[in-house]
């Protein structure tokens, strides 16, 4: 069960209590949202917790609420610092999302490495070869070899600026919340060394205090600036149609993954 | 002259007045300092600006003053979204800085872009062509040359991944503030178009009120855990080592830069 610890001005902490973090967040967020819309600026922490999913789902919520959000969450650890070829940090995706007029203008989210770890956990299940470039093998060499990739590190997007990216995300999302760091997390597939105990930050702003009424006015223009040439398109807007299609059509699963969970659940 | 316009609970709003954007980031981290240490979490933005230098230099000094530091500046349009040609945001640089027991643990500074414009810049004046994969010419074409290249626009670190990162910082600095975006910003140098107008923010946090007194033990853990891989460094290492340098020793400067600079002020 979480617990929220306590709230001062525009700082809100809850512990998840070692389960996942979606009903963590949700006792947050019934504090965040007011605090960020009567204070202008507000965060939660979130430590003690656990996977929360898809992370640019949750700041989505926010910008729902007209705020401005930023959303940050560690994993064990998988890439190395620029220069080294130790695991430091995890994938640490970020998420940032943008109201607009009729719900969120646009949704931001990607992890510190150049492909979520995922992939290449998909990849290794399925005995496929991973591209070049998307992971190092425990050397520090590059790898094709999706089970030499998950016993290595992974290749962070931009060099350095990945790393850094992903750093930032590791302060904010277990330094900031008291949370495990991603360098002594057990891993969140199985049970072994018990609870990850990982954590979450969120922070929201509502524009009105700051822009002077000019905040819909500029994502517009930016939104516009970006549809409008031919092949571009808006972070999150594939993500989007790809979910508004799933709720019309169904999602297509993998019929060895339903047998699967119908081992596990012992139904036929 | 920078002008405070208000504050609300832990929004904070400053008009630099078109001028150098050091005096408002002054005038508003007055506000900043103590409403992000009673709050836990503030913001101040800056609108009716202008280029802020070195953008890890301002975050720095919150870091001094104990806080966690986002920092966000915009600038006139030079990468284009991911798929399109056409210029849309800066090279919008995010930096973030984290407190330590002895003044700043580190000091993230990175641009959106490979490398920031202002090596492309510089290699034009001097004539020197450009590595491949920094810039794309008007057409959208990689381009080793460098006047093409200030013609073109800048390539993002790792994809679509930097350009949303500039995205991101564009919100922040320009939306959020009521700045000017910077597709309609004019250029940094001369004054053709008149004030470019852009913006900044700044969002800081106290770890007191969030981390039950984790923080600094979880930094520390992070810290040395970088610094004790052989080839691997904090980030902002080597610019802080430089500085140290420079403070002892001085600066080397071009003679031709230190002959402009004479024409310009009439000395010799």
């Amino acid at each position: 069960m979480p617990v929220q610890q306590h709230q001062t001005g525009g700082a809100i902490v809850v512990d998840a209590g070692t389960g996942f973090a979606h009903s963590a967040i949700d006792l947050g967020f019934e504090a965040l949202i007011p605090a960020a819309h009567q204070q202008g600026c507000a965060c939660l922490v979130i430590r003690n917790s656990y996977n929360c999913g898809v992370l640019g789902y949750h700041v989505e919520r926010l910008a729902e609420a007209g705020l401005v959000a930023f959303g940050f969450t560690n994993a064990p650890a998988s890439i190395a610092p620029h220069g080294g070829h130790k695991a430091l940090i995890g994938t640490n995706p970020l998420a940032f999302a943008v109201p607009g007029p009729d719900g969120p203008a646009f949704v931001i989210d990607q992890s510190a490495s150049v492909v979520a770890r995922s992939e290449v956990m998909t990849r290794a299940r399925e005995g496929r070869a991973l591209p070049l470039g998307w992971a190092l093998d425990e050397a520090g060499e590059p790898t094709t070899d999706a089970e030499q990739a998950m016993r290595g590190t992974m290749v962070p997007s931009g060099g350095y600026k990945g790393f850094s990216a992903g750093l930032l995300v590791e302060v904010m999302a277990a330094a900031l919340s008291g949370a495990m760091l991603g360098r002594h997390a057990s891993a969140f597939s199985g049970t072994v060394g018990g609870p990850p105990r990982t954590g979450q930050c969120f922070v929201a702003l509502s524009p009105v205090p700051f822009s002077d009424g000019m905040f819909d006015q500029r994502i517009h223009d930016l939104v516009l600036a970006i549809t409008e040439q031919e092949v571009a398109r808006l972070p999150g807007a594939r993500r989007r149609k790809h979910r508004q299609q799933a709720e019309k059509s169904g999602v297509k699963i993998d019929s060895a993954l339903v047998d699967r969970v119908r081992a596990i659940t012992g139904s036929s």
